[in-house]
């Protein structure tokens, strides 16, 4: 018995040492298990890889990995409308009743009606009429119990689905593997930031200070003593396009090296992050899979991709191909 | 020797036991050093202890622990004046000779000349008249250079120190330990969310996402392809008084549950932080120290703290006496 008593301590000994070991080794597995092998998977890792490497020329320090996201139709799908427009046509139509006014008068009439073709007739113009009418006067609060219960009751016309469940595995993934390298990662969307924050902390691991989106003007109500803050029906902030550099420097106050992106919206965004004196990463992705998704790019309502498809190709950025690039679009998938 | 290998074996064993041991065991050394012992000290550790315990009822999950810090006179000091406005007034002056046309048009004047007191009677008006003329026309990194230049080469007109140099410890310490619990730390200023940002990172450990301040608008420029943010002398956000929740609200999306400032302009970002559901923590900075550093409230021009205290006795929050709960204010002493 004696014998064995170095035999046994050394085990254990050994075995303490594994365990420590363990938790300080990287994980080695495939990080973007849903990405096809090829061009576009590589040339992320290799980027990743490169920036965080602290002997490479490109090292970014862990303070200057800023990450930022587009939300439509680049972390979930955004057809056969923004989500957030269903959103808003479902609202004109429970508040119609109050509103006899709406049967007669556009917009509203088009959504009464489901006439998407006028819909689109009105224009951004007439979407914001939408949001303004359907998302103000009232409080945050119940704002966000709205968005709430619509997520939990609504389903996606085509899929038949909740609405969050058409977000995207890939870029989940992608997502989780530049926290795993000590990316912060940030949503900058033109949807409404206050539409976005009460489910993408669940959704995509995001916490509502890292979502930066448009927003309506707001005003703070005492109450005596139950305070309140109250929306009103006036545009605040738009963040697509050009807006998406000024509101990365406003919430942000970093440049970005890592911008992903799927529209001619996020062209600025794109642009902005290409200027950084880091070496920084663009990301486009093309929808081009109309059986699993959808193929829309240069024509598109809504995500037109055209001149960004041709700075993206002009400039060498990554473009994802969704159909070659993407082995499934949904994480329900995974399941079947 | 074969006798020893069981025993040696046992020691390393052992050993390496106790490390991983350290890493896992909460540090039970005094979080908060600077700070006598007293009810203030006490009441801000048992509250963290409380709301971070799971077996609390007031236990608060990490993702809504949000705790926001007023910067001038809170974090630093606010005395003779912002620190802001006397780099304001330093760019004026730098600023003077192309502006011939200041030499009898007040605020303008009252800053050339060194007159305090005409410039306290320009009120808030006349300040961000000096803020327009002095921080606008430039492109957001230029105003970064020159902010950083100031605070490398300025100095305190009474400590003859460097201006970063007058934080608090105590509040340092505060931030820290917060942050040891899983707390998010946030400032929440009047002060511009620009000049705050290139240095509270090295300072405070609070990167630039995490700063909600004052904002003048700016503008995109593509620039041919070497892209700038261009400031505009058009003020877009004022993040004071019933600004601040609308700002928490704005940049941050949740509720806080601990608030500290030291002025009356933090007084609607306190009752916010009250209205929680959570368990939460209001501390006011009570500045009662006229020889280690200045004693105002009610009456001072800079940071004055009236209804605030009201309100701080009628509610129970907590108020630091500045004199009493702090054994030294700002980090230099300690090297002393």
């Amino acid at each position: 018995m004696k014998k064995l008593i170095p035999v046994l301590l050394t085990i254990l000994f050994l075995y303490s040492c594994t365990q420590l070991q363990e938790q300080q080794e990287t994980i080695q597995t495939d990080p973007l298990p849903s990405w096809n092998d090829g061009n576009t998977k590589q040339a992320i890792i290799d980027y990743v890889l490169d920036v965080t490497n602290r002997e490479s020329e490109n090292f970014i320090p862990v303070s200057d990995r800023i990450a930022t996201f587009d939300n439509d139709g680049n972390l979930w799908s955004e057809q056969p409308a923004y989500f957030q427009l269903l959103f808003a046509m479902d609202r004109i139509k429970a508040l119609a009743p109050d509103h006899p006014e709406w049967k007669t008068q556009q917009p509203f009439k088009a959504v009464l009606e489901n006439d998407m073709k006028e819909l689109g007739k009105s224009g951004v113009h007439g979407i914001l009429e939408l949001v303004m009418a359907s998302h103000a006067d009232m409080t945050t609060t119940e704002f966000e119990t709205i968005v709430k219960e619509w997520l939990a009751t609504s389903k996606h016309p085509r899929f038949d689905k909740p609405f969050t469940d058409l977000v995207y595995q890939p870029m989940l993934e992608l997502l989780q593997f530049l926290r795993d390298n000590d990316f912060k990662t940030f949503i900058v969307s033109g949807g409404g930031i206050e539409f976005m924050r009460p489910w993408v902390e669940e959704v995509y691991g995001i916490p509502p200070d890292q979502v930066v989106g448009s927003s309506i003007k707001t005003e703070y109500d005492y109450n005596n003593g139950n305070p309140v803050i109250k929306r009103l029906p006036e545009m605040d902030f738009i963040d697509d396009g050009s807006g998406k550099p000024i509101g990365i420097h406003k919430f942000i106050g970093k440049k970005p090296v890592f911008a992903s992106g799927n529209s001619d919206g996020d062209l600025q965004m794109m642009q902005w992050t290409a200027s950084n004196n880091y070496k920084s990463f663009m990301l486009y992705l093309h929808h081009t899979d109309a059986d699993r998704e959808w193929a829309y790019d240069r024509q598109s309502h809504f995500g037109r991709l055209d001149k960004g498809l041709d700075e993206a190709e002009g400039n060498g950025w990554t473009v994802i191909d969704m159909k070659k690039d993407w082995k499934l679009i949904y994480p329900y998938e995974l399941i079947k």
